[in-house]
């Protein structure tokens, strides 16, 4: 369409229907657009097929419906995270066509569950039970990005024996999210044990001198192991968006 | 080797040279070294080529120069960060092979520059010029691990054309690492450009609130883009290493 | 009136009728008074037309109904801040002069908008969605204290390039209010671009290491532009009042 | 130049000496370039007069030098901030057309000092004798971004009447710069008193909870008086280059 | 009671009713009990018509109901502090002797007031509306405690010439507390002023920075002045009773 | 003279060599200075005898000397604080008059020790050897400003028994300075044994979570005792000056 | 069983029924079940009799329920801490058989109390009534662990001498758990008066500074007593557990 | 010595040489330095052979050996801490029967190695190479306390093999101290592995978010295992310390 526009610009002045001066002045004014046009068009060919997202704290359900109402026609996969039991009532029955996921807080429209396009398999592993729910929120976000998933939960480091017996799974894996709280110590163990890329998500649980999770993610930050990158706290989707960008670079010729 | 031993034990159980409770004794003994050698074996195989790394800090040239000796022999690409240039003197003088760096306050013994292995290109990008000893560790130890590499530097946020002028090379990397200190907005604007997997690494740069690194890291940890993690402070080291990592990723057939 | 006081004991000190010593006795106990009188005085003709604040938060709306009919009688413009949609239907049915702007939380009483006596225009930018509050309480500020006013909402910095498109809008305006959480890396960008004065509005949008604004804020006040100044989080009030107070700057004739 | 580069190819292209993909092509590269020279221009054309400044702190004399030489054949004013004394004495005797002004720390270039282009006074106060390295920061600065500028130090809150005592000053000031450290306070009182834009700068002057300056900060941005804004700790430079830009503010017609 | 005992013991030992030994072990175990009563004893006499004191926060109606009616008779006073409206009814309705003060949320019973005993004035200052609780319990305990009170509110640095025309009331106080949130400035200016005893009282009033009360009180302990000792957050009876405590000070004759 | 200026104007009013207009405006005028001087006088009289004091950490031998030399001939006593052995060697060579305290750290110039004029005596306690600088900083500021001071030194809470070995000199004691590093828990201990007011300083000495006197300070101002006030981090200095201030209140009659 | 399935596959290879390979290939898969039994085993035979807990805090009580179920036909003592009243009431109409202990907010469910099985007594001190909840959850949890206990409650530092006159109990116990909020000095003292060890317990009682518990906890670890350890915030189960720990080491011969 | 006076004082009443009055007097007098005595004793016969420690950091050479000097005819053992190598120098010249421990940085003045009194054996456990000086400073402390001690260095998490490999060590141990920096993950790993005693030792080794050790105690104080309780950063001595009182806790008959 911009380029149309652009060569029509220029087919006028060929033509001599317009002066150089005019020319120049609308390609002026075309560049902030062409900006636009260049960077949009190119978001949206990168992200075909990965969800748009809406975080649903802080939103009432009728705001989280509005959003949802405006986004699916235009979208493939489009995901609200942090929903609640009730709000997620609400919205189901105003669009029954969405699904929710209890444990992951997320409610899901996605007319089917995308093939998977990524290199190898997303492994999310979680060190206790009160972690599942961001750890839940990553795994379905990598999902309908388009790749294969595997989950192992509740491994913690105070009984390091339950980690070790997953070996097979870790070392098959193409990139690792390890979801913990409290200390914060699994992705260290877990990345000591393998050379994969290790997305580390701390979460807010735990009390005292947790400190809502900053313990957790300091502890990751300083880790010993050097195969770790970390995302902010309770961020199971970003970890997903991550993990699903790994899983998907480029692989150039040369 | 230790596979070797186990072979034998149980040949000798066969060959009925030793009982089967001294063959019981024996493995049980042998497990824990099993472990230890398993997972070795598999960690060396899997760091075929890839640099051990000495943090140089807080250490004398003298230690330095100890460790160095007692590496090289064995590996292929030793690193050593954080050294000053004082200290790298020291070294030089007593390991002429290794080579100093002085931008990235790195020490490099390495017979030759290993061979790219990587599925394709690192690139690294820094906003102030400040921040570029820390950038260029993470490009040397991605390079010294086998990647392409790229350095684009001084693109910072307060001079936005520079960064926009860099679309090509942007598009171009495989994994992008952007180096930035003292409010560290850079990350977000290069990740919300593009689709591959940034990794932002904050520096002590600034004075004031910028609490020696800690604004950068928390910001970018809160950043509203996706497609980004984040290793600690001044952590140039990891973050190449986590490039390298991603660049290196099992592709599976399925 | 004071000054009839200062004017009747020096009248009754030329006339004889008291003495130095009493005129002297009488003069000491004055200073204090006149100090009050002659701020009061002068800070009101400064402040002519500009609006009285209530902060609603924690206030029930009775006691916000309370100090607003106090200041209705005396005041041009009184505006309430932080006033939720309950609270607010409470004051509008006691007090229906009044309006209500949802978005912004705020009260306002005016009988008829202010006419624009600033030197140009205050331009009011956000980042999020979520800014929006805050970026509407600046802009009614601004509004009712006599300024020309301009919002362009929605424009974060991971979509640079819906920045890019409102340069006209950013180098026509004579003031800056820019609101951003999470990162907060808005400001720098927009300083960068321009060489208008920036107020810089840190939000608490976000969560973990946002810190309830703290990261945006500390990442404004690190920023490598240098023509950004902040206000405390949520702040929206503050930024607006400063703004006017910089778009009513005295022009002097040398 | 760049514009006529444009012309040249809209001539090419009407005169058909190329064709309208080529064009388009040219167009399309050309647009990147075209952003950064837009922006360039654009900032130096503002800039015209304000000072380069380097930030000393960190820097050796020789890298200052280096930069130093490298700015004074393209600026008409540049400015060093943050040297101490030894480092200055080595920095003048390498570059005797520089000056320095201890009690600020900086490094001055300038062939004469510029002439005010400003619409009024920066006044600049402090409250301790100890923060008067920044104040003078500021002061200088300003003056050489084009500001007529008074100081006053030495004002603090623990002695209330010598604020007092510069009522006139503050009253005929068109912008104020107040330096303070330890609580801080200094800022509230004057904003009180005056209605002009106020530019709070604190300093990490005192101990304990002083907190390097973050105790003033925080009181500063806390301050019940509202024509207020605040930057970084230290950061005399900033203020100076706030209020030369507050004091340069465009005027618009309508 | 105690010393009887003492005195019976070695009466038994001279009248030879009991041996040396016997009195060694009975005056051993006599030490622990002697010090638990020479220490209560002495406290009771020196807290004579001195409050009892229950936080009322995070405990229930009934639960202080409960301790009341223990207390009140053994008790001259009793306040329970940080009691809310709803609570204060319950109170009353079970003990009707009790009255309750709804701006300083205390519930007071003392069957009439006490008669001043200090040597002088305890003088309360506050800065803003919201700090009145705080303040008002400060008033109160000090009144309850036997101390002559005056109370001075809404006197902020924002509006110095309020403070200023309390000059005589500062003067004739022999202790003064100063009750402050948001920036805490205001004990800095009036410690400036006079050269009596200040107890500064920070208080949560604020948001942001203000962090719930210790922007406030960092400011205050690093007040330019010295004539200033603080206490916690919202402490309002710990000002009342250390204010108490320093107009109670023993006069010495030497 | 003030005074004497304000007596010429009414004269002049009185003899009609000034109109009423005249007058007036000369008082305007007047009034700003009159406070300064009424100020000043006012402090000039209350703080007569007490000492001025220079804070020597960050200033050079130099300085405090330039400061003394002005000091000295206006002041009774002018105390240093924080002056490190080789600063105070150069200070002692260039005014012999003053004497060295080294372990306050405090160069004192006073022609004779001042009179005690304080109701009762100053006792000054400290927990371990190391808060001794503090402790008699404290110590000496009393003594110099006019009280009876004592000093209990090394009466830590892991020892408790050397604490009530102690009991006759808390008794006797007027106002209590309590210094004590680490985890600060001897003022509370102290508080509950007496009833007098209690100044507590928290100091520096610990390491880890000690957070450089912080975690004292905070323990201090957390105190289950209410007779307690605190002052900032190793302000010996500020704990003397409010000692003094409360042994010096004003007794009024009634 | 594990055993008796390596003497199997080492059987069957001694008796020719598997060849070397086939026993190669069983034992290495045999390694990490063999880790997982070993260690699981091991931790089974240690925590004989040793409660399970449920943290209930933001758990409903349906899934404690739930849990309780499953733990219950295990384990010989299930302890479920942090359950408030109303929690308790639905637990207790399910599950019959549990008590609730109010004060400790504890469910217990055991069909005896386990007979005392350690070295000698777990004393646990509380400084305040509020601490009580926690002193007891780890009272109760160091009862149920099989140890002999005995509560010393309300015996804070602002009246040694109830301390003091608990010299006895101090002397008999075995092991120490001392609970305290706010201030957090009793530990201190307590641990200078004895030789056992000392297990410190902060609690979240106190406001302000008090920090939610962190100034308790800072305090404890800044000890100057060196025989305390210490647990995180509020964690009374935790302090019963390592008390315990420590009354049941192992005595060995030598 | 004090019995002995107790003793003639009550003989001195049975003989009739002092009256009732007389002896109450003396005995009153007599409570206090009775207490102290007691306590003394009590203290001395508990810390028979166990060192008195002298903490180095802050303190000269001449002051050490002062300190030394006086301590060393009364004690068995002294140590003194945090002494580095020059230092160490000038004391053994001073005093030669002291021997220095490099690595411990650890002055030890012991005639000879105190036989093992405790009940079994301290395992300490570090985790990483710059643990070494902190974990040997808990080892020796212990040793010189009586205790039989095991190191074994360098077991760090993200090697998970080499812990595993130390099971039996971990399995013999009657109390373990585990020294870790960094993320601090290893005392969670251990405490899962045994049911021993675990003292956490957080040292401040690490950069950017390891906050100088803090992250490491807050991930221990957060550990998911239970037997688990933690000493100040970098506290060795206090580790060993704790852990000898914990090897040596009575063993009741009952």
């Amino acid at each position: 369409m911009n380029k149309n526009r652009l060569t029509r610009i220029l087919r006028n002045l060929q033509r001599g229907d317009i002066s150089v001066d005019d020319a120049t002045d609308k390609l002026t004014h075309f560049v902030d657009e062409d900006i636009s046009f260049a960077t949009i068009d190119h978001h949206r060919s990168l992200r075909k097929g990965f969800p748009e997202v809406i975080f649903g704290e802080g939103k009432t359900s009728d705001q989280i419906i509005g959003i949802l109402n405006k986004m699916i026609p235009q979208e493939e996969v489009v995901l609200a995270t942090r929903v609640d039991t009730e709000k997620a009532r609400c919205i189901l029955s105003a669009i029954p066509m969405c699904r929710y996921d209890e444990e992951a807080r997320m409610i899901i429209w996605a007319p089917h569950t995308p093939e998977p396009t990524g290199h190898g398999t997303v492994l999310v592993l979680s060190a206790g039970t009160s972690d599942i729910p961001v750890a839940r929120e990553a795994l379905l976000t990598a999902q309908y990005m388009g790749n294969r998933v595997q989950a192992v939960f509740d491994v913690g480091v105070a009984g390091i024996h339950r980690l070790l017996s997953q070996r097979d799974a870790l070392e098959r894996a193409t990139v690792i999210i390890v979801v913990a709280g409290m200390e914060g110590a699994l992705p260290s163990v877990v990345a000591g044990m393998v050379n994969t890329p290790v997305i580390a998500v701390p979460t807010s649980i735990g009390y005292g001198v947790s400190l809502g999770g900053k313990t957790a993610l300091y502890g990751m930050l300083s880790s010993c192991s050097s195969n770790i990158a970390v995302v902010n706290i309770d961020n199971g989707f970003g970890a997903g968006y991550m993990a699903s960008s790994i899983n998907h670079i480029s692989i150039s010729a040369s």
